[in-house]
């Protein structure tokens, strides 16, 4: 049988909390194979960790485990579950951290965590993470069954993720525009926005999009500016302001070789029109 | 027979030195499981290191060896050592690294690594790590004993960690104060102090401890400033000034969703009082 | 049969996009050993990358498999290759990314990636390194032969790596000078230069360097200032500006316990006289 795979999405940095949670797993469940899926969210970001959770975990193989930690409210009444959400497992606080996945795949099974039988001996008021999330996906990992963990329960929180808004303008060309937001920066500095390929095919009702207008909204004074849409980022100049479908499907803002993360803000209002 | 484990903390950051000695002990030690435990140490920073460690190992498996290289001193005649401490194997430079993990542990045995047979061929002055420490690991991790590396000595080199004071002013109440420092900020930006929980309760004879007060000290003019003593970051509102024992046991100062090393230098002094 | 060990050499920082690149590895190759080699590199540095690539990979196992992903032509008419320099197989885009290995190791063979059956079966215009290069490194790891993934070609894209130039001075004492510049910065601030020991032993027709004068040139006015030449950091107090032979047998300029990055550029003249 193949190795059970445990995955990590925290906002721990570089730090050695991450070294802890991993001693931990190398001690409950050796035979597992603990890889980090990232630790750079943003400290507290719990809308950054659903969005990262959401482009990357169908990346993984179906049956594997996740631990997230993006954890605000830690010792605090919040909750923590085990969830399955799609063909995953998912551990982490009860805080809206799963919603992105949410909108994608169907949650099947949550338990909240209330065993400390499963747990570490001594649990810390800050870092369940360590104490509790680990100890729980080791036991996930070595097979103990979902409902050994808690109470099923029958929903989870959900972070109100913005979805964006379709406006047909009755022209000659009955344009449609899809008005939506950037939600996260990534590592290049790219703004990646709620705009995706797919549901935008769906709503336009084509094959494929070769061609989009692409706007960005000034806040202060409604003018719209507007940025060329190409393919990849080898289309246009170093330091050309562009927009393009990314590597999750996200219509997302750069700048060639630069950083559009410094230009454009968090929640910028982004329009594609077709 | 479960796989061994081999642990790195370094002060490399994210650089692919990393790489190197990950790329050498896979090439000697391929049954051993690699893990990172932190490079983000400050360059040369054995104090932090030593914190680090401390905190950190015992969360380890017994048995698994640790590759520790916070080494100003590389290449001079400072030596490097193989260390039983406690249940777990530790190879470093002999310059204080393993200190705060001898405040908990007991020093079983230790050779001063002069077995260059043990080696790589080829030593660099620069990079222990990557050269001696790296293929004693490896060796270690293939059931080599720890006298075949080296000649015992019976110390280690022993970095002054800073250890809280107790002053027991005579009041109504008999109030002892605690007065202890900053000793290093994690990824959050939280002081670490040398005030730890377990054994404050031991000097204060108590089963646990619910309230507190928690005062730091202005270096100029002695004043002292009261700080919310609280079990758990979700008790406040962001950006509040809070104490309170962290992951680790130890009193830590936060900033709620906030980083508090920008306001608080390392060595700060800070009381608790009972 | 010992485990396949695939390394990522990439410039995608601390993002979720290494997770999901491991994500797709551990789906397809379950068996292989993945391992970072560093994700630190300057966004679209491809020099940076293949003096990375240079120094790093002789440190691991020969047969290893290596992805570098330093791709700002990613989209574009570029070739991906999977190609055998040495005793290593690497996968990147043609680009100049292996041209620091291609100075030392032969180009045994090499093939132009342009087989989608072995890709996945959706690749983005922006993320070759998920979506082609790590099946391709799975499929390879499985045991697949190199011919399977695309076309023979005779040659890949080289970088212009700046050579160090060798002038002999004839004085009293017949000085040879050689001629070099700053490369790169590592993590520590340390500024690599292409003047490698085993060269320059080989030109200066010497068993060791025991003693030499290296200056930098100050390229406004031509003026040159000495930098101590030794053999580690330990040898100068902290604070002094050096010159040694790093780790990988380069050249490098430092300072003591601090970042000459700071200080100097890249491309920074470098001389260095026996």
């Amino acid at each position: 049988m193949s190795r059970p795979i445990i995955t990590l999405t925290t906002d721990f940095g570089s730090s050695h909390y991450v070294g802890q949670l991993k001693g931990v797993l190398a001690g409950m469940a050796p035979e597992a194979i603990v890889m980090d899926l990232t630790h750079s969210i943003q400290p507290q970001a719990i809308l950054e960790g659903a969005i990262v959770l959401q482009d990357s975990v169908p990346h993984f193989p179906l049956g594997s485990i996740h631990i997230a930690v993006v954890d605000p409210g830690v010792g605090t009444s919040r909750g923590l579950i085990a969830a399955e959400i799609g063909d995953w497992t998912f551990i982490g606080p009860d805080n809206g951290l799963f919603s992105g996945l949410l909108q994608d795949w169907p949650l099947r099974r949550v338990v909240r965590l209330n065993q400390p039988r499963w747990w570490r001996s001594q649990v810390s008021h800050t870092f369940h993470g360590r104490d509790i999330m680990a100890p729980v996906a080791a036991h996930l990992a070595n097979g103990e069954p979902l409902e050994s963990f808690g109470v099923l329960q029958t929903d989870v929180v959900k972070l109100e993720i913005p979805v964006p808004q379709v406006e047909t303008v009755v022209t000659a060309q009955d344009e449609i525009t899809v008005k939506g937001e950037t939600l996260i920066a990534d590592s290049y500095g790219n703004m990646l926005t709620n705009i995706r390929r797919e549901r935008l095919l769906q709503v336009l009702e084509l094959e494929q999009i070769n061609l989009m207008r692409v706007e960005v909204e000034n806040r202060q004074n409604g003018e719209r500016t507007e940025i060329d849409f190409v393919h990849t980022y080898g289309e246009r100049e170093p330091g050309t302001l562009i927009a393009l479908f990314g590597s999750s499907g996200r219509l997302e803002l750069g700048i060639v070789n630069g950083n559009a993360a410094k230009i454009f803000p968090l929640g910028a209002t982004v329009l594609a029109s077709c």
